[in-house]
């Protein structure tokens, strides 16, 4: 029943626990623009979608998927409490609005104790954590309202298996990014980002109620954008290049290089609606690209990315490459960001912004 | 809403965490064996009170609280499910057993991510957990059908304040628990169990179904035993002896003695019966006392109560006292433990299982 049935391995990337100064909670800016930015546009679509007729009058519930250790999903939920109350005012059933049970789904490896300490004091909700991916199923049927998910779909489940077999010619050798790699290889990420999809959409179509929301930020490529030049890859890319300049260096052995992979897709729209519409169960009421944050300074912007980057990445980089080469390796990579700025130009990049009904 | 909205400071015990050789993980066998003994009467007044007219067709909810971090609650569940399943099946309702979601509670510094690695592989429920103090708020309204707390409640939320207060004439000088002390200490803590028993059934009364259930193990002691000769406080008795042993060694400071207070209060059937009658949203539907484990070899005994009281009470010892007293602490207690086996009869203990109804 439990997302452990499904016969797939669920490769587990919490992001950096604690409340250090490489945290994801203290470097997790770019995610908290993306929250910012759809903001309005989140509490507009659910005044918008959300039929007053098919909610429930006692418990209304929010499950954010894959929400890491805040404070951005506190806010992405204090958001969508926002235009939910919204959505009964203007119907004048401000006596009827229900109380909010808010479930925190992320991986089994999150950190859910600092997740849970650091939940806001004067929350107007009942809260609970989930354990487990989201390709599978984590809620009862028919049990959730409105299910969030922002920067996290873009997460493989895990690597396709021709990737792993290191007899395939897809073999990602001295890369750890899809994108920049063969044909074969980018054929594999896409099916296998094609899977994970359908079973996130299969898994939520069993438990989100009649005429509840999906709301969804997913950073992508615009379409026709190719998979090696979209920039949330090419930031990927300048970590597989550092690594490979370390290689050279004699730090870092190739061998590890070669079976590391950062499991991330860029999806585009025309990918998203596809796989959307065969699966059948979800209208797509709104899909917009949210505004990109524009850094002008090329300075800040390699150093914003970077400390982004190591809160996302650093226990992965840690497990596979070993503490002590941490420091170096970021410095080298705040380099290239520096030098390749303009491969990283917000035109090849999209958040997406995602509203479905389940039908 | 949620607990903090409650004015009381709730006081956290984190059992042990971790799955090392002193963690409660590996050292709850009397809670376990409270659980063996609960067992069949727990699937008993499952069936004979669970009101299958009031239960829902689609998703039956559990709680646990104050679960701890495992595996005593999983075994807890299972015996529940197994008790509900039994009493469908009975019924001749077996394509109607609902779907089973079960939220694992206990005070935010419990560590909820052992409980979560360690949840049982084949379990058939959806899983969830909620950080809080039981005192308080919890769930939603009418959201909870079976709520269940095993050697849980005989924790109080606070330190009673008339003995915080060092001018007190309640101030327990040389003493760690209140079952020693005089009566004014005594009458303080009754007075807090009796509090926090109200705010427990109060908040329970808002969130279980009409014909729900509640089932309670609590240890205590027997009508009419005074609460110095109760066993279960005698276990803490020995305790404070052994650090004021230390206190005498010039171990450890006796201030730091007076100032810690272990917040357990062992109820008595008459008490338990007056503040579920004053409260009056339940009916008491059972409540016995279940067989006490009897070993007989001394030495053993004492080495059980030893590995007990250390996986459960290590976390607040090694903050108030400092890691390096408490293998002399605990040896010193074992001895203890042997010296006075004849105060620690079992007759002068009971662990109540109660169910109760929501009326």
């Amino acid at each position: 029943m439990a997302e452990e049935n499904t016969s797939k391995v669920c490769e587990a990337h919490p992001m950096t626990g604690g409340d250090g100064p490489n945290s994801y909670a203290k470097n997790s800016n770019i995610q908290r623009d993306a929250i910012d930015a759809a903001k309005e546009l989140v509490s507009k679509a659910i005044a918008e979608n959300l039929q007053i007729e098919v909610l429930p009058s006692n418990t209304f519930r929010i499950a954010d998927l894959g929400c890491s250790v805040g404070p951005n999903t506190f806010l992405a939920i204090e958001n969508i409490l926002e235009g939910v109350e919204f959505k009964y005012q203007r119907k004048g059933l401000n006596s009827q609005i229900p109380e909010f049970h808010v479930f925190f789904n992320d991986h089994t490896s999150n950190d859910f104790n600092m997740l849970f300490k650091t939940l806001p004091e004067n929350r107007r909700y009942y809260s609970a954590g989930v354990p487990g991916s989201f390709y599978g199923r984590l809620f009862p049927d028919a049990s959730i309202h409105l299910a969030h998910s922002s920067y996290a779909l873009q997460w493989l489940s895990r690597v396709p298996k021709s990737v792993v077999d290191s007899n395939s010619p897809a073999r990602n050798k001295g890369r750890i990014h899809y994108s920049n790699s063969t044909d074969d290889v980018i054929r594999a990420h896409e099916t296998q980002s094609t899977e994970d999809m359908e079973c996130f959409l299969q898994a939520r179509a069993q438990e989100i109620v009649y005429g509840g929301l999906m709301v969804l930020t997913i950073p992508g490529r615009p379409d026709g954008t190719p998979h090696s030049d979209a920039s949330p890859n090419v930031i990927f890319q300048l970590l597989g290049s550092s690594l490979m300049d370390l290689v050279r260096k004699g730090v870092v052995s190739e061998e590890k290089v070669d079976s590391f992979n950062i499991l991330t897709y860029s999806t585009s729209a025309q990918e998203l609606v596809a796989v959307v519409e065969r699966n059948g169960y979800f209208s797509i009421e709104k899909m917009v690209g949210l505004p990109l944050p524009l850094v002008h300074d090329t300075i800040l912007y390699a150093q914003l990315l970077t400390s982004h980057l190591r809160a996302g990445m650093e226990g992965d980089l840690k497990q596979q490459f070993g503490e002590e080469v941490l420091d170096e390796l970021f410095d080298l990579y705040r380099k290239k960001c520096e030098e390749n700025a303009s491969s990283l130009d917000p035109g090849k990049a999209v958040n997406f912004l995602v509203v479905l009904r389940r039908n």
